[in-house]
């Protein structure tokens, strides 16, 4: 809230072009609201472009369940990471039409009335044993309104595979690349393609990746720039930033 | 090279329409120039949509000479990164236009006729020492095409001057957050903007700030979705990326 | 003990105002209970202002209601802190008023008849992963003599809800900062504060935070002065710290 | 701001009590001098009771000597941390009662006419090694207008030397506890006093004390309660808490 | 693909001694199997002289069985590693003559016809906890066409066992050394064999071992010579690497 | 094997003092006894002063049986550490006089026949959590043939306990010191007494206690001379070392 | 010395075949000659293939000098590593034919008279930064009797350039592969080569490199097999590793 | 002081054998020296049997001065450590018998008029970079009162260098081991002799040694028993250690 628009706003109180109902609402606080052990951020669609996700670690599958019913109030999607079936049958109690996702451990309901998916993204994932993480990226720019092409199996121990899926991986505006051990898929991809690459090192491995730190660190230090990271495992925020992007080229482009 | 696109080459081929040499010049790698001690990379900006950037670190000047010369053959703009002002001199000898800025230790060249450079990029940053790497995601940025707003001084320690420049970082289309210390901005600014934040750790501090170890960890478990993270103090990979997003706009979006 | 007061004490018992006896008394290490497999600390609440505390964790349910006893018989109150209910059971059989709190995992037992709790102290937790963290503060400022107001749910990522609890959190004579993931918390806090803060630390989070590594190094190195930390998931340390501070002001103050 | 408040506002506003400047003047956030490479922060003095510290690592001398004359135009106290002779120098041009304080690394101007300093901060240290740090400490408090006493040299290798200091420690409101190598004295200290203690770890050491890392764990895991701990070498923010806890009961306890 | 080898086949194919086919196929990038989560590699073993070998960590039983499936269609051996009797299970079914090996977690099938194993390689290991990847790393060997001689228990804390096996040991082409606690095993086989030691640290040990870090570390900072390095618990790499090394020797040395 | 001492022997050896055989067992390496997949170390009583000791982590109940009976055919004494109730049933079979310590996890046979145990080293143990590490500590010095006496609960929290239990601690000619959290108990028992200390870190703790690193650090950098450091939880090595120390003095001193 | 031959050896040594020296030669330790400060290994060269190797890194010139001496007393061929100008001007009094290579820190000698150099190692290095250690491979193949073939900069941000080389490094016996940052390169080398390839990590890079740990934990985690890691900057051991294998070939193959 | 002796002490002041003063005496803390900065401590002597050591490092060159000569005042020798050339100058103008062996970087006093030297310490040590940390351990054991024999250069990758010092080294009563790199000679001499050993890792290495991180972790996890660790780098605490044990069984064996 800056001094001048608030000028404006006194001086339309004081002529009643506006109430002090309407100052105080462009002047407050947004609201959330307060159900005890949690503060449903109302306000994150409109500050975000997306309403507030349920990070399911570490609740309760009733806590998860009361977040849900209170967030689809006043949103019309939901997305709850890296959750359990318990959760999910908590959460169908008030919402019978989400839906569980055992591969990426997400509960998702979509209740949008919007148009065709915005295409542009492209998940990529190093190994058979990266899909979850991958999934969970893909799952959530979807429910973030895009559609998303997964390609699977194109670590660089075989880098042939990795280049018959060039022209998908080419033709994306941004790519999520998911990796554990060495993580090198990112580096290479990087250095292939001219769209930004969203990195997620997974806890793939075992030894020295120590449990994904070995893979996090190389993609800190990929020589092909335009390659940015997110957090081991993190499926959820390569998903988000990758959405973000490519939403944002529609609405302000 | 996929295999339907060769049997049209071949075809082409066989027709007359294209000569042996036209076949090989596309099937082949794409060239690069060898200069002994490196492979100059004119593929890069065809790839990439920029080209080789030199990364000065365990160079001699000689070397950093000798590469932005035989870049420059081939290209209209160039970029040295951590780099000091001996390099700047032996560049100097080949390139005399080549521009030297101290606080973000670069040397670059535009020799470019582009028409107005593309705004949409925001760099903000914490504190007073945090202000080279900042300068060096703003100046990676600008050689690629972009017009970059610099927010200085905004750490979390007094949140209303952050405040204060809400405006301008909420009309971003990507924000990069520069800082050290806990790199608590980072995650601040991903609460408030809807546009993508880059992450960079700095290793401004002391102590369990373990250089920049600690900013970095904090950046990557933000709580706030739509951040990634680049190296410790890798302002050019975090320009390098914002550049690639706004521009992916006009080109493809 | 030192010489003049030993001084005094020679001329007393020399004039005979002191026995032998006393002398010992006062000159011998302070008592202690030896039940073999430890040694019961009666001391501790003259030296402390509190009596020793049962840290659960590694303990058998045998050793803890051993201790509990032995403890309550010189004391009028009891806490035990990282428990379980097979403690608890075991506790029960020897103080039947030991009360369980399932959320922050402590047994309690208060027969002190003082008068109304101290105010002054503020347990902000950033998410609902964090509450059991912040219930082990809470409870153990609770019992030490202090009433504790609990703003729950005020992470960063949606910083108006902070903003909003701020009448409360600057009321404060300590702030108790409980957050896992990036911590930031503490340091948005500790810039907005007058009161000194303490800031725990929580594992709550995944990958990179490395059990509350990047928390802990993130609030070691907060720009915002006037933040302390404990160790990770030390809710207890935190409560126990804020107590000394506030109760510190009506005795000696 | 909250609503209530605001509706006030406008009533008042409205009838005439107030005028616009006055409304905009509560709501807007606090103001703060941009002087280009910083933002002079001059409402901490009024948020955190003490005006803005200059952190002096990674500032050049110019930067530090114009941020101490912003500061002074304000303010009637001014502390630099971390700071050099040359840093001092560039200070004197503008502020020529600047004082340099070589064992703290510190800067400082007293032009505050307080009355007698609050007693109550004791600072001790556990080796020779240590005195930079614990005299940061004690500059720290001192300027916010503590009177602190200092114990030097009295680590657990020799027991009775801590023994001998404890009538002067155990007098303490808040007891700073300054030490290197394994940092046992916090512990030994946490368990003799009532009062809250807090640990500065050291850098002192060499090999496996991991430049401070080995002192840092240990307070962390003090086992004795009423311990918390600050960056390694953080003697300001120890210094900065410690006067928090006394000044606060002074003025709202 | 070389140029010239590319002008070849374009004359090759307008005289008509190629068919477009023909050029295709050698241009094409080598051929794989998409089954869906996983891309089969049957290039493999044209490219490195073995078969894809299936990493059963993190893989469900029926990923494992089709692999497993499809691998054979095309060769005549098959390795999975670090896979359960699950797994097994699921591999019967569709290929009985699997075989399960208990100690060393393997699933191999060998259907070649080749002549006698190669000897060479001896494996010697350092302890009883050891021998899990022992037999993983002679395993391996042996199904890429080895004959291997196992030296067991001969650790360094009695090193009269080690010499007393020193023929056989010092008899190696390439000896593999697999040690857990502090590896000083390879060091000495290092400073006594004329062969190549690929060294394997293992997990076994406890406290500071770290899972195998400790014996990570000093294998790799090796006083001997001639000593590399695999991951903790490694012992198909080792093998591999071994086998690798010997083989070579027939085919091209 | 000196070259003089050769000389000697084949002097004898031709004019016929000693046989064949005789030479060869003194050149000879020491025996010992291959089972299979161990080789046990009968040679390690006369090396070591004792018989191999059975580490019993990671070893099945079958290899721990036969392990036991094989060493008990050339021993008297035997100890198995770190093990189970399983295991002690296997060794049982053949050993029936085995006894099984739960609290130290060890398996102890002793059926030497010697004189009085040997006084001189005291076991002093930080908390009741250290109770295990410190029983195996003593455990072992007590096979080994010393008299141990053990001090409980005398963490520096209170260290009153400590000072009441100096005349049996300073009365030793080693003191093994077991402690968890921050290990501070061997720096001020080292500061104490005149015996050389060995520290025995445990994984006692929580959080940034990362399983023992802080005691294990704290010690390895402790202020007091005379202390050295065994691995995390490794009562067996301290135990071990302690009675070396003791026993040397008898034999050799 | 196995029990067997010594008893031929006696009776060879009864019935005049042997002289007393005769047997002393062949029971006795291997010589080496002390020259004080070291004990310079003359065995070396008959037990690993290559005399002994001086380690530059930490010994004065003066140690240097002597140990070079020493060393070509016996041998015909010297390699010190990581040493100086200086060392190399105190080698130089004693052996004026020592030859210093400015770019891999090393000096060498061979006055040896054998025939071609063995072909079959390239050593292929990521960027300009990677050459210095790249070099040191290189240099100790050859001073081993290896040719080498160099490629240099084909990092993974341009993978064309590799593929260019790949003929080169495809023909390999072994391939060394040198590469800082995110160390990729080992990896993808790793799947499409038949040979052993040899990793070497470099500390180029900055930030979350950690001085080579990044490339470190990559390279041994490479999900390629055939991939063995030595030391961070250790081209030494890499060129030794790799001139042993192929070295072997000839001698034993 | 225990309540015995009190009773005893004031019987004797009651009936007149003692002073107050020498109750005061004996009762009050051991005296010490307040010198400002430091407190000398005068009773170490008495305590530890050697008076206080003085740690060089991070002292300034008066202050060694200072401490060197209070400490001579009452005790005839003295021992600084880490120290340097200009602090021995400063300790000179005081101590003019003082003696800097460069090597060791220690300073020594030596006024006692003591009998012969204890033998039965013996200094291994690795390598000849390691030679400063075995002069610091062999300098410390001297001047307690020890003969110390000292092997040098007998690192593994040489075992029969090792094995030609056994005579030397087995006659140890103990045995102080200070290697860099992996660390291994202490395992191997552990394993060898019936004699404690103390460990020493050095920071000598580079790369994956993490300045004496490798060595430290192996000698911790030696798999041989009866091996003890001091920090990195710490011949004094080795010496002194290796000294307590050879000196107390005389004195009190």
């Amino acid at each position: 809230m800056d001094a001048q628009r608030l000028y404006v706003l006194l001086e339309d109180f004081r002529s009643g072009r506006l109430t002090a109902d309407d100052v105080v609402a462009e002047v407050s606080v947004p609201s959330f609201e307060d159900i005890g052990f949690a503060k449903v951020d109302h306000h994150r669609a409109i500050r975000k472009g997306f309403p507030e996700v349920v990070f399911g670690l570490g609740k309760t599958p009733e806590q998860v369940g009361r977040l849900a019913a209170a967030l689809l109030e006043r949103s019309d999607r939901l997305l709850v990471t890296k959750t359990t079936l318990e959760a999910y049958r908590a959460v169908c109690e008030a919402v019978p039409d989400a839906v569980f996702d055992e591969m990426s451990r997400t509960i998702t309901v979509d209740r949008s009335v919007g148009g065709e998916p915005r295409p542009g993204v492209v998940v990529a994932c190093a190994g058979t044993s990266d899909l979850p993480v991958a999934a969970e990226a893909a799952v959530t720019a979807e429910i973030m309104g895009c559609r998303v092409e997964r390609v699977n199996d194109v670590g660089v121990a075989g880098i042939h595979r990795l280049i018959a899926e060039m022209p998908t991986i080419a033709g994306a505006e941004v790519v999520v690349v998911v990796a554990g051990m060495e993580g090198a898929l990112a580096s290479v991809v990087g250095g292939l393609v001219r769209a930004p690459v969203i990195a997620v090192p997974t806890s793939v491995g075992y030894g020295s990746s120590f449990d994904g730190l070995a893979a996090l660190l190389a993609m800190l230090n990929s020589c092909a720039p335009g390659v940015s990271v997110v957090n081991i495992d993190n499926g959820f925020g390569a998903g988000y930033m990758a959405a973000m992007i490519v939403m944002g080229r529609d609405s302000r482009g």
